[in-house]
């Protein structure tokens, strides 16, 4: 492929130099590259080809660095990343010590602020702005937000808060009436009633004539109307909701018309206060198959530009399918049963469930906590509702776990896909914390299923066994392989190996696979090992720690963060049985985990089987850190 | 006390039974039991005291159980629990095995859904709602929030969601135009505007005449008013941000005017629709004191009802008036240091700082996860913010800690007050998982003062010494006392006591006062027995746990969760290092703790110093829990 304008783009400085003819040049080969890049990484499609010609025109309008550019979520970064100087290492987006799939501190100067949940720009931008003020700084902060994104209640907050916000914040809103897949809610439907109205400064225009004619009225009404003239003035000027909100509303415009676009953030620069500027995209924009399928083209693996398909089918049902097949049969028989999302209907696998079952759908948009508290208002009166979300997005939804729903010991099922490790999407996307931050909750059952089978027992377990709130937790992907020799019993646990041996490598989740792999290489070294496999990781079963005592080294390992994991709750207690033998946790230290393949990433964790295996290894040197009493520290 | 009315109320039932004219009679009654209990007992006084006409002309129109109401943040709701059969127990009001003083499901079928967070009550009645629909059961659910509990995300996700909502769903918006303080925003100020105007249904009026008159005007205009009528009839009649976002909007009134209150919540039932009714209330009505500061009355311990001072005054500087002191003394040196609240200038203690500094400080609303994304944003761009906020309100933002703070490795400092048990409050209150939750994110480094020194020293030392997000965490109250021979050092740890002894007792916080007692009753009883109290928990100096390898017995004592805490780290820590004595966690187990005072709650978890002496004195039978092989159980 060729990129004759693209090359010559070194920074932001060079897309401003550029003649307005040659424009639809440039974003025809931003559109290119970016089909082109992430049909071979796989990545963020759809919502960057409806961003192509916004953000050409934000870096003509404003200069980065000393403009400070926001993007919300992020993943519509990639043709800002293009323009920004990281045309080269576009190649490597997504891909280990490649860059990443989001703006990230660090990356790039002209990436100010990073990025990867949903709803932080408007308040991020804010600080910004303030902080330039008070540090007597040039520039603007732009928060550049999906409609999508306004969904969520941080989103609120920031607007609420941004007519506090000095002259220098503007607000880019990104309308393409999808969140993932089509935006729901209120705000959603007044941004369509927005979007069909005549062009608003139109409509501004007829409102002075009619304000104008208002001395012709009878006296009546003339004096009602001085009376209450603040509050017809009022509803004929303010008449969006960002206006009420303290905000000057620009807009709409076609977000596909850079010269368009550079006029009003011309405008809004000027205007002297916080202004939210109102685009209307086209998600997919500029490629057929993602232009007419925006949700399928969100988020993609690799596939063919040509035909617009997968390269690499998916071979096995994946745990979200799973899940969703298992949730329709449990509703077929329960009518009990409800299913929420936070506008993730097709990742979590909810699809069928969504057609099969409309009544007891709710997608909910992007808020987290609104789901939560929702689901524990639907259990406080009988029914049984199911939260499904990825790890990394409940984090959100922290204190209404605690507050709304252990608290009160609602039955709210917590569906917890993307746990563990998820690769590309790297470090605000990793499921890594779920165990740890759950496992601070009281009266909180959690189940994190090996394989497929496990995960529908689990789910059917969480349904009719289990009082109270209960997580079942499951990775991306599929069920790794098994060995032959492993006999799943669905318990709350099982052993692989003999209850005789000396070594112990206890897991959960689809390190399983990494461990017994780890076991049968050590068996073949000589060494004695024996894995015990935990499905029930809250609370977990008192057999399992008597069990534990019998062997003298303990090996822990898990997909997640060591500090507040299961390693060290299962350590105490173990230490509190007198256990004298040797324990070592191996989990995630303190860290968080980049962008890469979740094999790579296992491997660079020593979390895969031979990372494992390495650690047993190295551990049978006892005790290195035990001290004698004359090499004690003063203290 | 005579209450002739109140006493006959067993029920809702009765309070309808009651005519008009013996309404203002039954409020007066309501008000003088609020205001002597809570003269005697401590409380919220000023909310409850504004709601008063409000919640008996919600019994008066509703019908609990059948409908269902929910108290947002809940500490307004002690009207509501006089009037439901809890009229004798309210003497006991959180107190110790008392009655809560928050509405709590259990303690009564009139409490469908508890609070103690503020904004969850849309949500949460969407939910109701949303459940009786599906089940067929008759009833309305009502959310009644105040304008402070509006500037949260959250209301707003409920807001944007409740037009899918059922016709069964009312919100009743209590407006005081308070917080706990003024309230603040943008949406603070819009109610403002429409406090402030004629009566809305004159309005409406108006706006027909003006359409009825349209036609003499002149073609054109006309013409274009055809065109673009709906628009304009948007403007007259949908002319609240209730009504943009798909709530039918009445209102405001007088929400001391039972009658009149009663008939707009008739008019509500009747709509249709979701209904958001909006009443204007007088924080702290009825109670001279608290009408005229109503901050002040917001929440208060014992006091003289005739001249509304304490009863007892606080003899030391709590450690929240040390912070806003040191950060005043600090502020006054740097002037990138600023402060962020959200809705709590004065419990945090920042209120010299809001006067002294007003340009560097921030009070977003109860908006905790803005705050601390604000903060991210002030922090990336060179400021030092500082976030003071309650250890259960931080539970709000564990996501933005994670997302925008820690993984971005800014320096926002968290200021955590009432950190630990709080007491009074109860189990919504209670600030015993923030150590749990902070443990999980990496990067993050966190103090837990014991004295008010180490306070003011710990946050020089989160301004000057430490790269990357900082939490000190302290508990409500004043420095406990402490023995004459502890000298502290100041610095990441302290041991009270001879290196050389048995028993180590590890603790970090307020509790270490307790564990020195302990320590000291054990040694008079014979035991050799030294404290290791921990300042910095994370992370922990390698040369703790270098010192605790000495001792044969650890007992390690916190005030906060168990599960993900800092003993089950300190204890694998000790395991990795070979530690072959006795290890014993003494925390609170996978529970949630009531309402009580300190000293009470403390006991009862046997974390004061006779339950730690006591725990220790039973850990001296060893290894109660370890098998011999033939006890060992098939797996």
């Amino acid at each position: 492929m060729d990129y004759p304008l693209l090359d010559q783009i070194k920074g932001p400085e060079d897309v401003k130099r550029l003649h307005t003819d040659e424009i639809p040049a440039l974003c025809a080969e931003l559109r290119q590259k970016v089909i082109q890049t992430v049909s071979s990484n796989g990545g963020h499609l759809a919502s960057n080809l409806g961003a192509v010609e916004l953000t050409v025109a934000l870096h003509r309008v404003f200069s980065s660095p000393k403009d400070q550019i926001v993007w919300d979520v992020g993943h519509q970064s990639y043709v800002h990343k293009l323009l920004t100087g990281r045309m080269h290492e576009f190649a490597s987006i997504r891909q280990l010590n490649g860059i990443s799939g989001f703006p990230q501190i660090g990356e790039s100067v002209h990436d100010p602020y990073g990025a990867g949940h949903s709803s932080t720009s408007i308040s991020a931008a804010a600080g910004l702005a303030a902080a330039k003020r008070m540090r007597g700084e040039d520039g603007f902060a732009i928060a550049v937000v999906g409609d999508g994104a306004l969904t969520g209640g941080l989103a609120f907050e920031g607007i609420n808060n941004a007519g506090r916000a000095p002259e220098n914040l503007i607000i880019v809103l990104n309308d393409n009436k999808m969140s993932i897949s089509k935006n729901v809610g209120a705000i959603a439907r007044y941004l369509m009633v927005i979007r069909s109205k005549p062009i608003y400064f139109k409509i501004k225009d007829i409102a002075e004539v009619i304000l104008a004619h208002l001395p012709f009225f009878g006296k009546k009404i003339r004096t009602a109307l001085v009376l209450s003239k603040n509050a017809v003035k009022n509803y004929l000027y303010h008449s969006t909701i960002f206006e009420e909100m303290g905000l000057i509303y620009l807009g709409p415009v076609d977000g596909h018309d850079t010269e368009a676009v550079e006029r009003l953030l011309n405008r809004a620069k000027k205007v002297g206060r916080p202004a939210l500027v109102h685009v209307l995209t086209v998600k997919g924009k500029g490629y057929p198959f993602a232009e007419q399928n925006p949700g399928a083209y969100h988020g993609v693996s690799r596939f063919h530009v040509e035909t617009g398909t997968a390269l690499v089918p998916v071979s096995h049902e994946t745990f979200s399918a799973v899940f969703g097949r298992t949730l329709c049969l449990a509703a077929s028989n329960n009518p009990n049963i409800c299913a929420i999302t936070a506008a993730m209907t097709s990742g979590t696998g909810l699809t069928d469930f969504s057609k099969q079952y409309k009544d007891r759908f709710f997608d909910v948009g992007i808020a987290e906590e609104h789901a939560v508290v929702f689901s524990a208002g639907l259990a406080a009166n009988g029914m049984l509702p199911v939260f499904a979300v990825y790890s990394t997005f409940l984090q959100r939804a922290y204190d209404q776990i605690v507050h709304d729903v252990a608290l009160q010991n609602l039955k709210v099922i917590f569906a917890i896909d993307r746990a563990g490790l998820v690769g590309e999407d790297g470090q605000t996307h990793q499921g890594i914390l779920d165990v740890a931050f759950l496992n601070t909750i009281p009266k909180m059952t959690v189940y994190s299923p090996s394989t497929a089978d496990e995960l529908s027992n689990d789910l059917l377990a969480a349904f009719y066994e289990i009082d109270g709130p209960v997580a079942v937790r499951y990775p991306k992907g599929t069920t790794p392989a098994l060995p032959k020799d492993y006999c799943p019993t669905y318990r709350h646990y099982d052993l692989y190996g003999s209850g005789q041996a000396d070594i112990l490598i206890v897991t959960y989740g689809r390190l399983f696979a990494e461990a017994v792999r780890a076991a049968n290489r050590l068996r073949a070294e000589g060494l004695s090992v024996s894995v015990l496999k935990l499905n029930r990781i809250k609370p977990i079963d008192e057999v399992c720690f008597e069990t534990a005592m019998f062997f003298s080294q303990i090996y822990f390992v898990e997909e997640g963060m060591r500090s507040g994991g299961v390693g060290e709750l299962f350590c105490a207690r173990m230490a509190e049985r007198g256990f004298a033998g040797q324990f070592t946790v191996a989990a995630i230290e303190d860290r968080f985990v980049q962008h890469g393949s979740v094999k790579e990433l296992l491997a660079l964790l020593q979390l895969d089987a031979k990372g494992i295996a390495e650690r047993v290894r190295r551990g049978n040197s006892k005790y290195p850190h035990r001290l004698h009493a004359e090499e004690r520290l003063p203290i």
